[in-house]
């Protein structure tokens, strides 16, 4: 028996009626040079989405069309969120991590036919020019000039939406169709991409939205500190319309001290960033000699990897500040998990408990599904202690890669092979070990570098830490340990007696260099694949001489 | 461009895959007796869902089939809640407070299968079966043991479950199915079928969730007052299981003492209910005499009409409890708009500012959209002032009524016009005026009765009031007042001297009717339509002589 309810799309569109009519007063506020903003209201963003969806038209777009960005964080690039998607086109934002051939690989992999992005990426694209991006037919500059340049076609953003009217009625369509593109980076290969939908995109917001989950709310002023080129900003702009709250952005090349000065300057009271962002900015407070008042900061949920209970807790003896995190990745619009502990846990729990309670990934968001299956394919129980790979699948879970053959391994009757090893507590919590490709195997026995990493770190003088497998004779594997110390005091000793509390003896690396820094990746986790190819180019000398 | 994502589908049976796995140690608890209460798991609550679906099987109930309860708010009815659409069959919770010839004709209109009935309607159903409810292949009496009845094919409720496994794979269908059939009472003739599908109800339950709405948690303990079949349950049945909240039901025949008991007893944290209860709440504290202690309250939603200032003010400060409100109706699944104080609106406004703020509707809920035509069927600006007739849309609306010629007067252009009357104000707060059918037309000027009906009730002496029209020579309708005093000292001029501070000497009622009860419709609004007939039949003297 079919249901007698209209057949209204979950498209991005609808959440701009909300916006544009309940929260007109609202503002979204970009940081554009110290302590300067340019803020504008959601009514007058809306006129101006409005415009960009008519210029699209006018450049020849069409529905279905993809449209690229190489975008900051700053409220032109936030306009294209909601003008390209509304308009019917797909927003591809093109990571500005990436390297450039990585870059035009993306651009031409869905053949963007518009190009917007800003000033400071100009010798970019012209070098995305040169590589060849055919499909590229015009190009926009995010700002009111058109620089010096050897492009063609090119237009100032700000005179495009001059020569358009405000008046647009969004067209309706399938909540399926494309709202967007981000490409995540393979282990080998080029990247793949994730093409996402308008219903999966707003299920989302409506999750973050929810009680128990991000909980965002109107009275937030939430700072947008994770790239918007990177899993469409973590879908966080999209709950911000949804919700009317304020929203921060903070524009061209921010670094940790203007994330600071942004929460004083503004009163942001909630924040999302990758995990290195929690560290950078308590370094930031600290060598800027100044007493920071960053008490209205409610909330730092930080992504990518567990925050270290030492980050947890410093910011929460500071500012009162509580650290909170999920687990997410591109393929699943992000979000999987959101931490929250159930107030049955929480009654009985010391303090210690409490925050191992919040090292782990959280629950499943509503509408998300996961399974951890063993190495036979068996499916493994919900007891905190069988390790397996991780399932998942949902709405917003991607069936295939963008016209990639890798879809197979990944997508297996319906479900989503996250690449993500670890439990489930009885409670339903994930326990994530490491990425499968991460997990060290030493004679036989499975080390998690990411328990190692979390211990490490959780040493006071100790930055930041990464562990990573080393091919090893006798073991097969070993773990390698890379350490960027606070206080050259420190010394290898120090951290093999720190592991000796809580690591078996075989379990603990045999070498600790120390380093200056560990790289990252282009979305700030510490990016493994260098150290292990350094190491496998040139011993561990390559690595202190590279890193240290 | 079609995205690619998992084509997973918005069923019900998906929150409690949620609430099975997240929540198993949440409780639901049922009042069974003065202090006494079942109490169980949702696990438990699980394993039982699902016996039940495997018992429909049993009674021949295929995919779509429509099945019947008459039942309080319990476990039990609880369990048919996700059993049956869970199973793919469609619930069709008939109000108990129907006329039986009314009830049959629900029955027969949608051909029930099966008809689930608490023991103590045992004599009701006895009756329809005699009326004529021929579908009806099967009977289930909610608890252990089948009573002395003339009925065929009965069984007992628990006899049917002990004899399943609790193993039930929930099918996998299109989430625009049918779930639930509820029934709207209407003018004149028949009542009104709506047909709630699986996605809507999903859809509803997430922005209960949300922060702003009503934001339900998964720490509350939440009293469903509000009875299960009406609407079902105003979706709050559907809310807890996706946040995994203690459900509080209040079982078979509860008086406003027992609500109070409750609260007092598992410290209830929220509850919703027709705005009535808000009223015989406090009455039933004040006249047992007892120092309760219900400082658990914090959330007081009450619905299906607004609650007036004093009630507000009294739960406020007797409790510390908030009084909030909404609007919707059963054609919406059930929410339209929900009240939330916008911080910009907060800011800067005093106690009676924010109290009248409160008294408006709310704002839409995410997804919904509304506007407001007048009388030529202009649109009519958002200004507070400009009245007309609300119509809206969502995901969740009824596009059409269910096998009735009535659709084409409410459904129109793929909007559904509410009925209701009123303004919008700048920030999107609906302000109800009244049903179209209710409001005065006295001399060429409108007269609302529901702003007359607030105004009496803030009188200190009035229990409750209700405004009507009745047709007059002169101004062709004049307002006629029907007052339920809480003292005999109360005089008809103390009454317009209270009144003439606030309206104009026309829109005074001409004559005030002092009552023992004002009739109530089964969901416990205003029966103006019962006050109008006795008018008709025999004027003054026969309202006063059937209700004073």
């Amino acid at each position: 028996m079919e249901s007698l309810m209209m057949d209204r799309q979950l498209l991005l569109s609808s959440l701009l009626w909300r916006t544009e009519r309940l929260f007109h007063d609202k503002k979204i506020i970009t940081r554009i040079g110290d302590g300067q903003y340019h803020e504008y209201t959601y009514r007058e963003y809306g006129r101006r989405v409005r415009k960009l969806a008519n210029a699209l038209g006018r450049l020849g777009v069409e529905h279905g069309d993809r449209v690229g960005t190489l975008g900051w964080n700053h409220y032109r690039h936030l306009e294209t969120y909601f003008g390209v998607p509304g308009f019917g086109a797909v927003l591809h934002t093109v990571n500005l991590r990436l390297f450039p051939d990585q870059q035009r690989f993306t651009i031409n992999k869905v053949a963007d036919e518009v190009l917007f992005f800003d000033p400071d990426q100009l010798a970019l694209v012209e070098e995305l020019v040169d590589l060849g991006i055919p499909t590229v037919k015009a190009f926009v500059v995010f700002g009111d000039t058109v620089p010096e340049t050897r492009l063609q076609n090119v237009h100032a953003y700000e005179d495009l939406l001059a020569a358009e009217t405000d008046e647009f009625e969004f067209p309706e369509f399938d909540e399926r169709d494309a709202a967007a593109i981000c490409f995540t980076s393979a282990t080998t290969g080029d990247p793949k991409g994730v093409v996402y939908s308008h219903r999966g995109m707003v299920l989302q917001a409506m999750c973050l939205a929810m009680h128990d989950k991000l909980g965002m709310s109107e009275d937030q002023v939430w700072l947008e500190v994770a790239p918007m080129f990177h899993c469409n900003g973590w879908n966080i702009p999209h709950t911000a319309l949804l919700q009317g709250s304020t929203l921060v952005l903070p524009g061209v090349h921010p670094q940790p001290i203007d994330y600071v000065r942004m929460v004083s300057d503004l009163k942001v009271t909630g924040m999302n960033a990758a995990v290195t962002i929690g560290t950078l900015m308590r370094d930031a407070v600290h060598s800027s000699g100044r007493d920071w008042d960053l008490g209205s900061l409610q909330t730092m949920w930080l992504g990518g990897q567990a925050p270290s209970k030492a980050i947890m807790n410093w910011w929460a003896e500071q500012y009162g500040t509580y650290v909170t995190q999920g687990w997410g990745m591109t393929e699943n619009t992000p979000q999987i998990c959101f931490s929250a502990i159930k107030s049955t846990l929480r009654e009985n729990a010391g303090d210690d408990e409490l925050l191992a309670l919040r090292q782990k990934q959280g629950q499943p968001i509503p509408l998300v599904q996961i399974k951890i299956l063993g190495a036979e394919g068996e499916e493994l129980p919900w007891d905190g202690e069988s390790v397996g790979d991780f399932w998942v699948r949902s709405p917003f879970t991607a069936s295939a890669y963008y016209d990639d053959e890798r879809t197979a391994e990944n997508m297996v009757d319906g479900w989503f092979r996250t690449g993500d090893v670890g439990a489930i507590d009885p409670d339903g919590y994930v326990i994530l070990k490491d990425r499968s490709k991460d997990l060290i195997k030493s004679g036989g026995e499975w080390i998690s570098s990411i328990d190692l990493e979390n211990a490490l770190m959780a040493h006071p003088k100790v930055r930041e830490a990464t562990v990573v497998n080393i091919p090893d004779e006798k073991w097969l594997e070993r773990p390698l340990a890379c350490v960027v110390p606070t206080d050259d005091s420190l010394t290898e000793d120090d951290l093999r007696t720190h592991l000796a509390v809580d690591f078996a003896k075989w379990s603990i690396p045999d070498r600790f260099l120390f380093v200056k820094e560990v790289p990252k990746t282009g979305v700030g986790k510490y990016d493994k694949k260098v150290v292990r190819s350094l190491y496998t180019d040139g011993g561990f000398d390559a690595v202190e001489a590279k890193l240290g």
